[in-house]
């Protein structure tokens, strides 16, 4: 089962935009064990769409198209599959009620523009989008499939995983399972990470392994094709051990746990709640705790002391202590991890003073403090940080959060990698 | 001029880098004026790579393959180009001797598999790498072209930009210039704008209109085509004014006048600082105000009141007030505007209390109350925002930091779309 994309979008050709979407479903085909041999990218033109659509029936089994089959008039997908195949566009009236019924119960007009949606090529099937108003398309054209769904990640996502990739797994015959198990690490570098198992990674076919670096953590992905779950785990299980064995504390959790979720299991362990005092990045990383659907059991809330006077009238730095070491101190970020602590009544907090430039502060560009209290103890350590405002912040985050894991753990920082802790060559 | 652009390489198909190379040339092409209607990824595979460079010759004038002419065995660039245009290999000596001696001089023994980069199709010339030993190759093939980069974006960048994108503006003669306006819009759906602008985008092909939707932000985006630049401009002008007669103050900004942008050129107008009051959007509010370059002139700070506990101790939210209208209402979102306000010592505070799931804290789900304090006054309002937690928060978010520029500007919210602030029906 050959499987391609197609993403239609004048906005990818332009370079508005990045064609992610080709990148995750390449992976997810490699998951599934379905063969994948080219991704394209073509705007907002019917005619040209359509073209692209009979290259790709012509010499792969099925055709999954990104984009183009929102409300407005640039979203002609639909109407240039029924261009590349032949079929007449017609209405769907059940799914036009859904839409007017939709906007209804929200007590608002339905545009009626909106009712591009509920046309589509005559012999298509409407697959539900979980995450939206548009559904996506499946459609038979001879012995081979044309799909269609929604440019919006979020909405593409659990269209494909959930619909069209088990389908075609299950069209392919190949029977048998693909099984992935995803192994996540911080402190190490993706470079040094492949090192350390460079040879599982040459000698290894089933279970394969991947890696995958994303802010600062490196994941390993162990993906074994088997005739059935149980045994694609039997193939994994010696390769995962063998892994961990090399990594060691560095491997925080697998799968879907995150570092949030491992760092709410260490609280709910001690009956600990948690709150940050940032101020270079600038309540970052509350969001990021915040984002996780059950957080208020543990997150108490964050002082953002992104003015020095924040940092003394609401944290109660002393002005001597920033005097005296700086604002970008560790000093500083022991006395607002502390400050916070009693204003906020947290158990755990969290503080990040530094630099994320382009203002230096009267530290080095990249020069982050992270602090750390618990009920144990309060600690700070100055980390180096590469890159550009944006990655300084990002990086420091995932940091701050995996040595908040770490000093709750009761194991502190002697293990951080040099990388982050030796200051740059001026 | 039509180029198309070629991305080679497995790991792009498998997912485990993004094809950002296409996004790049994409972006260049377009500031050249250069047509540019598809873009491709194929794996390494010599056969498929040499299919794909013969259909892009035959549709497009010239042709950028990223990726496959580095030293090892899968980079199979050069070897797919003889296939598909039927020329032999051959070996440029003096780039042989230039690579021993750039081993030598590094006192470093060559190894051999490096001599692959001094082959090349015959009849191509080399394009010098300022950044790696991987030249890059220029061949006419009958009246069009084929050029071959690394896919190294520090190797490629610059000989696309410096060297392939001059030599192509040139070739084509036309001496043109594209243009690209964006209106950045607010407060209208995606479907409503198409619809107000729908004859506009039927109508106008010079300029082209289109529309790009992102986070509750609606982008309208004119490009024009001329023989230089104010020609594109003249064209573009008489259709950004009827866009911005239609959409009146909906349209907040232009190019790179993001809402951050807008919102500290209306502080830097008044001469007011500004903080934030985050309940349920957890800080995501102040770690986008901090994102930009430049923030600590006017962000003060934050108080993230995830618990109860905090909106009464730091923000001076009385007890009673919670007891009497609920914590998800309008009055505690003045509260801990004002608190905030006084706390930190910022002349404009937005802040936010509201339910964005699982727990509804007392109110339906998706219900966010946005509170913005100034100099002039304080007001809040409820706004019902649909989708998961994720987009719940994003969406607030942005629409927080667009009510917080209505209230600077003095126009408040009378304007506030209905389906925003009009409840759910239960």
């Amino acid at each position: 089962m050959i499987v391609e994309t197609l993403a239609v979008g004048t906005e990818l050709l332009l370079g508005q935009i990045v064609n992610s979407n080709a990148s995750t479903i390449g992976a997810l085909l490699a998951d599934a064990g379905l063969d994948h041999y080219h991704q394209m990218v073509v705007g907002d033109n019917v005619e040209r769409v359509a073209a692209d659509i009979q290259l790709a029936l012509s010499r792969s089994d099925a055709l999954i198209i990104t984009g183009g089959i929102g409300p407005t008039q640039d979203d002609l997908t639909r109407e240039a599959i029924c261009l590349a195949v032949g079929v007449p566009m017609v209405r769907n009236d059940e799914y036009a009620d859904r839409l007017r019924n939709w906007w209804e119960r929200r007590g608002r007009e339905m545009p009626e523009s909106n009712l591009r949606q509920a046309h589509h090529p005559e012999g298509a099937e409407l697959i539900r989008n979980p995450k939206g108003t548009a559904p996506g398309l499946k459609l038979k054209v001879g012995d081979r499939w044309v799909f269609a769904v929604p440019g919006v990640p979020a909405e593409m996502v659990p269209m494909v995983e959930r619909d069209i990739v088990p389908f075609l797994m299950s069209e392919s015959g190949v029977g048998g399972v693909v099984v992935s198990r995803l192994l996540r690490s911080w402190g190490e570098s993706e470079s040094k990470v492949g090192e350390l198992l460079s040879d599982l990674y040459d000698e290894h076919r089933n279970p394969t392994v991947a890696f995958l670096a994303s802010s600062g953590e490196i994941k390993i992905r162990l993906t074994a094709k088997a005739s059935d779950e149980s045994t694609a785990y039997e193939l994994i299980r010696p390769v995962e051990a063998e892994v961990r064995s090399r990594m060691g504390s560095k491997i925080f959790g697998a799968d879907d746990e995150t570092i949030e979720r491992v760092l709410f299991d260490g609280l709910a362990a001690n009956g600990w709640s948690i709150a940050t005092a940032e101020s270079a990045t600038g309540g970052m990383i509350v969001s990021r705790l915040t984002a996780i659907p059950g957080a208020s059991e543990f997150v108490i809330g964050s002082v953002v002391a992104y003015d020095v006077a924040v940092k003394e009238s609401v944290l109660d730095v002393s002005a001597a202590l920033v005097a005296e070491h700086g604002v970008v101190s560790e000093p500083v970020a022991v006395a607002m991890a502390d400050g916070a602590a009693k204003r906020l009544g947290a158990d755990v907090v969290i503080s990040v003073t530094g630099s994320a430039g382009p203002d230096p502060l009267g530290a080095s560009v990249g020069t982050m403090v992270v602090g750390v209290h618990t009920p144990h103890g309060t600690k700070a350590r100055s980390l180096h940080m590469p890159g550009d405002r944006e990655r300084v912040r990002v990086y420091t985050t995932t940091a701050a959060l995996h040595m908040a894991r770490l000093a709750i753990a009761g194991e502190w920082w002697d293990a951080l990698p040099d990388r982050w802790t030796q200051p740059k060559a001026k």
